[in-house]
């Protein structure tokens, strides 16, 4: 017996990285889709990658299922919506461990409560709270591909199914990266990356090469669906690199990385990164608040008491004659019924005139690091919004966003306008390869 | 402070029994069977019982996902197909607990793993090896009404998800019922009960009051299908009394109890509890083996290692010239191709001439306790088979069991002439009441 070179011979070959990748439900929607996937992950495994994917519910199952619950009950408990929704997962990911398997490939498919997703006991909307990748790893040591079903996890205290809300998966991806230590996670999504504004909108808009975390965190917050929030904020804690690409192509998407902190300006990095809109959200006025200490904060404290978080806030300096201030705020309109019925039960006790509610607006957000550095963006993007003739209701700032609120019709008009002033229209040729296939 | 009276007083009510319910997936197709069955399992928990569920999938489901197992693999891995199909009770299961919730009383859904149900390692038919019960008993301690997934389990050794087999959530029911020392269970399906033949083809079939563990494992291995032979196992070991009744009405069942070896037999006990039919088996001849000492040995453990069961076996005189012998044996239908092939393999090494495979048999088998104190119970069927010009082409006895292997297109008539042979047919009106809602 020779003992292999220690240098070149096999036994020293470097161990291959780990690649996490995320498909969501309308890239598993039927068998074929299934079976298209899963050549994917036989590819980067056949690259020299472990590979472990994270997966959604196949299609529309999931409003399916939460039809069915309806039916039987038209408040169904939290803890079994939980139960019921998790089979979702369950199916898509023997599915495609067996589409997996019919290619050749060893795959494994766990639970999130096997794979040791463990998050709070909020059903419904849980928190990761930590990963034990115990059992994932030795699979991945054993040369299995690993499936491990997406937005759902198992509770530290009580040991319940729960589930992680929207855009769970893309956060069990993330954090199963991070629980592994792997290179990179693919996100594969049904559009090519993230793009300067909705290509639906402006069919000019261009894809992004890279974006950082702190830009994609405001893109998110203000509407792009492309990735959710609490993926991005979980990606940055671990410093994570998120690959967005299209799961019906080869192109190359969008990665997410680095902070704006460690970076120094180029010439060819781009002032803005993007323009994004939000339509989910309704306005609430609270009208004639009595103007002292505390009256805010009760009507604020009550809200966060029903669980409702909050957007843009604004108060009206108060009226001298009357001592009397207006607030008004921006809310998921989902939560517009339970805000109204929340505020009016403070009626008498804070003693405000009227409630007045409005969701016909939306939110347009113009988002880039490079904003810091560029005075006068906040004077171009008011001046391109008025030379479209839009009016604003709202605004709100942070270092590296300017939101406004217009009416609701007037959003496409404010988005076209702003991604025109600030350069970001691709020129013809570019708006055919990315415009095109936006969707 | 009062203390309650320690004998009428409130604390001192006696702890009500625990009575553990079966719903097949017939009684749960949709949501409105769903909610009906909310309301029967409602009515029990409110006569004073705690009540545990051992519920099956809905319907067609686990056909359908099943079907999509094969759409993405011919041959799916057989641990991914539990994961598949363990899914199927996790969506019944759950929509239950919602609908018993909607009707105001409290219901926790377990999955087979959570409830503590540990099996062997043999997905796709896996053992029940033991019942953990902890965490169901402390949500009936706490009030809850339980659900739990049937058909399923978690492996001992390796904590892998695995599925019963066919009748599985009957076993999970009982099995429950003997770890939680239930008083009863119940086994609701789509027929009133245990009927002395199959009504479809004996109008006049009685649905028994009784029938013990003995005569109903019989009736069970012999075909009925109204309970499964290792439900009825495990209830006889544990001695737990099953109730099969009809979910879609409220009338009494069958209740399978107690061992005829401790019955004094009585002048109203019947000589015979019910004929049983099987069009599900096929029979094998191994034509011309060798008549020495080990030979059939190898043909048996050949398809023992091939995991096929045989049932009724007749091997026929050597003729002397030859010393040359037939070996004939039934086994279900669906390991036939399985058995063929490895009974070739086997040709050249054991030296048997040829083999013949007759899939157009069907088995009628007659059952009674009292056949063991009542000579002439043979003469009788055999005689009834006569008159009704049918052909035995194997026969197989054991102590309260006779059954003959017929043509299958002989069955009907066999269970028919011996079903009235014994006077098991009721009268006119009975058999309207018994009979006609036997389906």
């Amino acid at each position: 017996m020779v003992s292999p070179d220690p240098v070149s011979g096999p036994m020293s070959r470097p161990l291959s990285g780990i690649v996490v990748q995320k498909y969501g439900g309308s890239s598993v929607a039927d068998a074929a889709a299934i079976k298209r996937v899963a050549r994917r992950i036989v590819e980067a495994k056949k690259a020299g990658n472990a590979v472990v994917v994270a997966v959604s519910a196949m299609g529309d199952s999931t409003d399916e299922l939460l039809d069915l619950a309806n039916q039987v009950s038209p408040l169904p408990p939290a803890r079994e919506l939980d139960m019921l929704l998790t089979s979702g997962e369950r199916i898509s990911m023997a599915l495609l461990a067996m589409a997996i398997s019919d290619l050749g490939f060893s795959a494994r498919s766990f639970t999130g409560s096997q794979a040791g997703v463990i998050t709070d006991s909020v059903h419904g909307k849980a928190k990761i709270i930590d990963v034990t990748p115990g059992r994932i790893q030795s699979a991945i040591d054993e040369g299995h591909i690993v499936i491990v079903a997406g937005f759902q996890g198992v509770s530290q205290d009580t040991k319940e199914i729960t589930t992680l809300g929207r855009g769970g998966t893309d956060t069990t991806a993330v954090a199963l990266a991070a629980a592994l230590q792997a290179d990179v996670c693919e996100i594969y999504t049904d559009v090519d990356g993230v793009f300067t504004a909705d290509p639906r909108i402006v069919p000019a808009a261009q894809k992004l090469a890279t974006v950082t975390y702190e830009e994609m965190l405001e893109l998110a917050a203000c509407g792009a669906k492309v990735l959710h929030l609490r993926c991005v904020e979980y990606a940055r804690r671990y410093d994570i690199p998120i690959h967005v690409r299209s799961s019906f192509s080869q192109l190359e998407g969008t990665v997410v990385s680095g902070s704006i902190d460690h970076q120094e300006p180029t010439m060819e990095q781009a002032i803005i990164a993007g323009v994004a809109h939000d339509r989910s959200e309704a306005k609430i006025t609270v009208v004639g608040v009595p103007d002292k200490v505390g009256e805010a904060a009760r009507i604020f404290e009550a809200l966060a008491g029903a669980q409702i978080n909050l957007d843009m806030i604004v108060q009206n300096v108060s009226a001298a004659a009357t001592n009397l201030t207006d607030i008004s705020f921006t809310l998921p309109r989902s939560d517009g019924q339970t805000a109204m019925t929340t505020l009016a039960s403070l009626q008498s006790e804070v003693g405000f005139d009227s409630l007045l509610y409005d969701d016909k607006i939306g939110k347009v957000s113009l988002i880039g690091a490079g904003m810091r550095s560029h005075p006068g963006v906040t004077a171009k993007f008011f001046s391109a919004l008025a030379g479209a003739g839009v009016s604003l209701r709202m605004i709100s700032t942070s270092e590296i966003r300017i939101s406004v609120v217009v009416d609701e019709d007037e959003v496409d008009s404010a988005v076209a306008a702003a991604h025109t002033a600030f350069d970001l229209d691709a020129s013809e040729v570019e708006a055919v390869v990315y415009g095109g296939s936006g969707r």
